[in-house]
């Protein structure tokens, strides 16, 4: 019997299933620093220790988004290695914040499963949990792969699709952000002047730059969260693929967006919920990434008066600029260019 | 209005404006790591916290340059990032060392503006100050840089041209190195047994190694500086550009030539002040950096006699090695292949 | 006379000469993330600084090639800069585990000497020795490369050439493992159940994997090292010489072989030992590489029921996968594509 591990296939999964992942995860400056140079994020609370210890954290969070790949790249080995596509994430919850030191383990309840007409392919819900060394919850959120039967005629099973909502409830967000001394708060350090107050719902952002990705960044990105899946390394096989070509792990794309966006959500400085995203295309080395956001919803947070959450749509494009806010077409599909829809809370200081 | 940063042009600057810089910056040993990984310096003082210790650092020191360009970083959106050209440094004194944990965050003084002739661009002057999370000054320098006009009819500001001393005073220098125990500084582990007293004004000295740069490499040195000035970044617009490529930031060529110089300058561990310098023509990704030095000067720091200073023109040039010492053309032009002509203060054990 | 290194050439070593390389390192955790960035290993006990204490370490160690190439990095200026050819290793052994923060240094000393029949080159073999700062053998090994003659004229010394075991003994390996705890070793999030006993003398396991390597990947992972051979660097030279392109540093296709391992080997913690090594063929930025391990030999270790060690050979192939383990030609030869044959004791679980 092989050792390796072939992943597994549609017929592997049933709904209640639990996936412990492999393997557990320290996070240090090290990885901070990667994450920094890969992406170029300029957020102060995650840049300065100082920083952010006046506003009451201990020292710097490590980037929201570096937390999610990691739980994320634990999955793929048990989740997504014989996936044919990732097809989207919902009501992913930042809980906790997590500081070099920390070690992330992930864990996984499969949560709905249904075949396609085709019968080579089903999707699998999955709702994946990360958890620090205590055993607290950092991070939470589901998603749906479409995974390879091994067996066209294995016999399918009973539907399940959970229940999705549009949107984390406000009063569900926050946890992450400890009670903050928002007077601390130095705008002309953070970069722009701009409060939750500031910003009104329906207001569009082009975040303006654009940034180049090659091959070695969008591999030693992946390898740094463990992320195993074989689209994003392999040459020798995808040449003979479907695009000819290496594949970049999407996270990688919502990290290049998510970086851009600094400029014009200066003070936006932690995601507290995914509501929902999509991959709308892939993006390839030697593509340039560009972003723009909008507003589309504003909420207090139940208790806060230190910091209040913005609900944006975060789209990334590749190779032209987002200056037009490309999204859809008339038809309801998505522009060209468009690779990213990604509905999120954003928190900054009011 | 746009919460986006336009970058300045040369009409919104005034003589005697203050620039607070955004992002503050903790720097880690993952930093450190990274520049290791990098451009491959070999300073003994840099490398090991024991070899440091033994001298009377409290650990390994980051690398000047890895301090110099996290300081530089920050001014960009402020000060470059409408610039077309860096045209030079000059007054470059490291007055603190820095260590993992340090935050820096920089501010600059405008103190000169010079409309050019053709209306277009404008020179601007500022001097650049470093701090520590104490406030202590780590690192200040004067640069000038070409900036585009919004609207070339806007009336000319009265010209005003700042005086930059040729050299920092050896007197001025040295504030970053501690008292040394030197009779500890293991020549062996250093890497050769050169000191102050032996080299001689007038020595050039080829630093043999060639290095090629890669697009990844030079993008993810100016991201961990937080640096965003868009060409170094942006294939997708600099396809369209000048050199139809994206350029390398200056710095990298600086930290390459640094680290090159090691073979040859192996005991010069820190640079205490850059006297001046010019990029003298760009750096592309596939090009092969190769480095030279020349002695310029040697001085006694006041009152120590740990350590001496050597002043040296550090010159780099790109696709052909550098055993000719290729520096200026008869007509006083630089000589093809010349990228770097950097005057700086060195420190090393007498 | 110059200041800088040109490297030694045959005539200029002698047996029993001592080599006290520079540049001491201080390993951090920085070192830690760039290598899990540029492999992607996956091994537990690495990974986790929770599942290491568990188990009894202090913290999770260093990788052992990190610890290698660190080690073999500094010997590069004194052995091999004018090396054509790095022929083998042999006799490795690793003798205490490294952490972040040791700072580790490397004394050789030259043990064989034989000069070609050519007269032009002769192999120089060394037995190098990597110390922390307490002075403690953490890693030692015998290396032997071809090296060229200053001047085809100069007298060939007395052939001595070390006798050197086709193996490290079993009751001499595993020093670097504390007494483990391993019924803390928690199978599921090492990512497999298989132990010592589950191996068989004889067995072939593919590793499946591929993994693209570019130019940055290779250039940053070999001067984290610190190692300064040019052919790794210098694309202006090396397109000019033997295959128009950068060679990779051997170490890189050891530790993507070795990360790649993990998949069928999951639980194989520990390189214990190097019994002996060739890199068959070069590797080149744009190969993939793939590898695939034979179990050929089990050994209990003396005095130990927590671990036992699995002699292994582990071959890296490039450009085609492993699923054929492809190794020798009937005439004895290595086949096409074999980049790496690599003997090691390995540590794991009983």
């Amino acid at each position: 019997m092989s050792k390796t591990n072939p992943g597994n296939f549609f017929e592997d999964y049933s709904v209640g299933q639990i996936l412990n992942h492999a393997t557990p995860r320290t996070l240090t400056e090290g990885d901070v620093a990667l994450y920094t140079s890969l992406y170029g994020p300029r957020f102060a609370v995650q840049s300065s220790d100082e920083f952010a210890r006046r506003l009451g954290y201990p020292r710097s969070p490590v980037d929201d988004l570096l937390l999610f790949h990691v739980v994320f790249g634990k999955t793929v080995p048990d989740v997504s290695l014989n996936a044919i596509a990732n097809l989207g994430y919902a009501g992913g919850r930042f809980l906790k914040p997590a500081y070099p030191g920390d070690t992330l383990s992930t864990v996984s309840e499969v949560i709905g499963l249904k075949e396609n007409s085709n019968k080579e392919t089903g999707t699998v819900y999955v709702r994946s949990t990360g958890r620090n060394q205590r055993g607290e919850v950092v991070l939470e959120y589901t998603r749906w792969v479409m995974v390879r039967k091994r067996d066209k005629a294995s016999p399918a099973p009973e539907a399940v699709v959970p229940q999705l909502a549009d949107r984390v409830d406000p009063k569900d967000i926050g946890a992450a952000v400890p009670a903050l001394d928002i007077s601390a708060y130095d705008y002309a350090q953070a970069g722009a002047p701009y409060r939750w107050g500031d910003y009104e719902v329906g207001e569009k952002i082009d975040h303006v730059d654009g940034m180049t990705l090659e091959e070695a960044e969008h591999q030693m990105a992946t390898r740094l969260y463990q992320n195993t899946a074989k689209v994003h390394f392999n040459q020798h096989t995808e040449s003979k693929g479907r695009f000819g070509k290496r594949i970049v792990y999407g996270g990688v794309t919502i990290s290049l967006a998510r970086a851009l966006s600094f400029n014009g959500l200066n003070n936006a400085f932690h995601i507290a919920a995914i509501n929902g995203g999509r991959h709308v295309a892939p993006l390839f080395a030697g593509d340039t990434v560009y972003a723009w956001s909008e507003v589309l919803e504003k909420a207090e947070l139940p208790g806060r008066t230190d910091v209040g959450a913005l609900r944006t749509r975060l789209v990334a494009v590749k190779n032209q600029d987002a200056s037009t806010f490309p999204f859809k077409k008339d038809d309801g599909g998505y522009a060209d260019g468009v690779i990213l829809d990604l509905d999120v809370w954003l928190v900054l200081p009011r």
